[in-house]
């Protein structure tokens, strides 16, 4: 259940809301407080219903994620880029799989930066399922990022891999991206929580669009009203492709939840070939971001090397977007 | 291994070559003798080299629906409507799940030929998964489509559900459609494979795209060339939904066959509200057809009454694909 | 809903309840008359309630095979052998993945036979999914099962891969199995529901339980109540075994339904090093048999070679299952 | 490549060595010194030959658990309890899913030492999917276990659920559990890898055998021996059950790790009627241990309270243990 207690409403009040509603409170932008419990609960206590201007009851605990709380698509703005609300963009992220070094990074993001691209990506901790793989440059990756977004202009999102680093993330990153292993990760989570900053989480590839969602409750929940979901495909038996993209879920996510969407078809199809026409595919689809990796000389990439895009693929499949873009009533930025 | 005889070879020289091996034999349209054994041979046997004019060797037992033995997509003729090939076209299918009454399905008919499309689809032999659902009408529905056939010059698409009646559908339907339940059915798809009518093969919810594939084998390899795959969503762990489309997979068929692709967004999101979104997503795709759900009264529908469109939700969503389909360079028929 | 109606109910009153409740209806062995309809129908109709002597309802259509309609665990009889009931038999089937040649089955037969079992398994018509693999030997290899169950007094069990061939299939076989590809397949479910010989239902590997057990009420809405259930592995995202055994399943059709079980983990580990494990495993669950494929040269086998085990493997583990079984209180036959 | 240097070789030799193949390197209780690199490296360079006794080459990035490098299952100590190596046992695990109160976690912990089990496990910081539910007593929680251990000389196992409190799970545990949702987190991993307490890593329910083993490998290759692997459940299209037990993953592990097994059927089930049998199925497998929730009041339980067995139920169950365990060769402890 949620509760919108008044702007002006006292300290003594909200705390008598939270003895008979124990839950999370943060307090909105426009001043109203907001208190969040359990779905479980259905009814306001009238002890202190006097208290409480508006409340809401759910399902399940899809809450503030929820359009029947807010119908509207929330309005992220990463410094003067405006992605969903009533924007009708479309943007393009794309970067290479990891930051490997300095030249690398800036020769692509000068190469993106010329096409028009705002949003540059680098994972700089890498997730990886072997300890024995190169696991990324760490805060030396960010420091890289950040020299790019100060050269370019562009704004970065990169990846937290584990608890122990988020602070370097959300210090260097304009969007804090929570990637699909890291995503019920509560450390993480609550760390975005407490910041203003955008989140975009990944869904896990064995993780259902309840729990997807309800990854994003604990950072909403927080207090920080600025997340993304990102659909990345999911692990199924089919292994001709290297994961499943779902789109189906994605259309749910639409109706269902007030969250923009940004869509990684590279790491869904796992190789070169299908990424351009599932990109006009997601686009068609009426979405918030494409987040796309592209790398100078993709077979010596350090990561990812099969999924990454050359630069001469990348930009065919870049300008192809725009008519399919209009053709739905968006704008590709 | 795939070989090619000579259209005047003897019939001693083409016992002779399947007797060194052994395999499926069939003769072209252009007159050139087809012999098709198991990709583990990899070797023309030197004895009877002298008759092969061309030979194909094969890592796996995609064979004649590979790009490469034949790099460019099959052309299919419906009457005077072309799919694949060079034509660009794609095509709507639509019409309700189960035929359920002539006046049903005439209402349908009508308002689909008053929209312009051109291929009717409709369910008389229903693979349904309880004993105590509707079955469809059997016999009756098929005389009923025939009917509307007549009627409204449309092409009509139905499925076979066992080996019981394949001998009807085949010689009622213009397209022989072979449902997801039914696509291992040997006794289905080695009736079709004595025909030259079109065959759909819809991809089992369970099925990998090599078993897919496999399974236009048994079809082709008997002779009947025209084949088109359909995917209609593989059964996954996510269940908000009903199935989970597999454009992935998409892609990697149009990579890796030269079969037509027509795609049922329907029974993959099994909801109305997504159908539109999948629909233009698909399109943007570059896909040779869509085969779309559609009844006059949806909640009254005997059978998958949650995902079929209502006429207006239909028409609108029709209305908005040649735009889409434009953007790729593709035209919608 | 389930309907009992007297044994000596008139044909005018079986009529009347028909035209009240349309529906399946059989006469048991016992005299009474069964009519079975949607598991959405509550309510007896008061017009005919008269001649109902019990009524059962249900939340879905698992009716027959369900346990709160039949407590006990079904009875099945082949010839002397008892399975299910109250007799606390696991029974050992084995052979061949598929009947080959007279030697390879006969000499098969005669081994297992001198280790004391019962029932021998093997495969005529192979659903293979390439049209160029082994396809089985059809119905010579029926001919030579019965001549090993004429010779040793086995009872044999074979597969129906489609409904061409199912005649041959119940003519010829003790326990008709229907496999994991066919198991949707109504032109097999129907035939086999006309009969009073045991069928043998797997799951197939894409099939939820519902979707399983209501396989099972296509044979048992028909008058056939001996149905057994085969779980052989369904298809999961885990490549390393062939299939992923579901012995939750297992546990849930236990507890739900009253139908026998059978187990194959030959099929879903796809490798021999595991199934003796795995075969320990199941019969500790508490299970009436289990089905295990072996051969005498397995490297050599035309279908399976991965999974079959030899003689000297099969029998080392087949001798350590008797203890197991005793050890839940139960006896191997 | 896994190197063994002597355990008496210099500094700067085993710099040398480094320098040549960088890579992790810890010293072994017996003194050798191991270096292990990816395994994509296959030859010992020349130049530092001579300082390697033994070299060990890999198909894949399972190195220091596979049986191939030791073919011997590891021997675990937990205090003077042994599992693994040739002992023959398997242990019972048991308690709550959470410690939700000192009244509720002693009360269990006397009942279940009563029993003669040694080993209590108990959820502080429970990796809840919401925000809104209970999330476990965390730090006070910790302190409960120890005093329970105290008091009755068991051994505690609890479950670090992010890096933010892995020191405090190391300090108080004597079984460091990290969980499904946590066992691609390096942040815990790496943290573990540092210490010789014994680790058990529960398998992701998206996660496959490759990468489980592989998690296993970050926390070997820091240099700690102890690491135990869990099998919970994969998440699959089968909804009936919370999870799906994977044995055929289990055998495939037996067979090509040295780690020891322990089975969790309780969160696989998900339903208490299911986990008896499921239990008697994995001692019959022959495995090095189970663990099993149980509860005073299953239905009052803050978590999981649909598959905490109750007293009396677990004590039926532990009971029918011995007996299975005898028939295949192993003891319970």
């Amino acid at each position: 259940m949620i509760l919108h207690l008044s702007s002006d409403i006292s300290q003594a009040n909200q705390e008598a809301v939270l003895a008979a509603h124990p839950g999370f409170h943060f307090q909105r932008e426009d001043g109203i407080h907001v208190v969040i419990t359990s779905s479980k609960e259905k009814e306001v206590n009238s002890t202190i219903a006097q208290f409480v201007e508006d409340s809401f009851v759910f399902d399940n605990d899809i809450q503030l994620a929820s359009r029947s709380y807010q119908e509207a698509t929330r309005t992220i703005n990463i410094g003067d880029i405006v992605l969903g609300g009533s924007s009708n963009h479309t943007a393009m992220i794309a970067g290479p799989c990891s930051v490997e070094n300095r030249e690398q990074l800036m020769h692509t993001a000068e190469y993106l930066n010329g096409l028009g691209i705002k949003i540059l990506r680098g994972g700089c901790y890498k997730p990886r399922t072997s300890p024995y793989s190169f696991q990324g440059l760490g805060l030396e990756g960010l420091k890289i990022l950040a020299e790019a977004r100060d050269k370019f202009g562009m704004k970065i999102i990169t990846e937290v891999r584990d608890a122990t680093h988020v602070a370097e993330v959300i210090e260097y990153s304009d969007i804090i991206q929570i990637g699909a292993k890291a995503m019920y990760d509560q450390g993480i989570l609550k760390a975005c929580a407490k910041i203003k900053k955008p989140v975009m989480i990944k869904r896990g590839f064995g993780t259902t669009l309840q729990e997807f969602v309800q990854a994003a409750e604990f950072v909403l929940s927080g207090g920080n009203p600025n997340v993304i979901l990102c659909e990345r495909g999911i692990r199924t038996f089919e292994t001709k492709t290297r994961f499943t993209y779902d789109l189906c879920g994605v259309a749910w996510l639409k109706q269902y939840t007030n969250l923009p969407l940004i869509l990684d078809p590279s790491h869904a199809m796992g190789y070169r070939f299908g990424i351009p026409d599932l990109c006009r595919a997601s686009v068609a689809l009426g979405i918030d971001g494409l987040i796309i990796e592209t790398h100078p000389t993709p077979p010596q990439a350090l990561s990812d090397a099969a999924q990454q895009l050359d630069f001469a693929e990348f930009k065919s499949m870049y300008e192809s977007l725009p008519a399919v873009a209009q053709a739905v009533g968006r704008t590709m930025i």
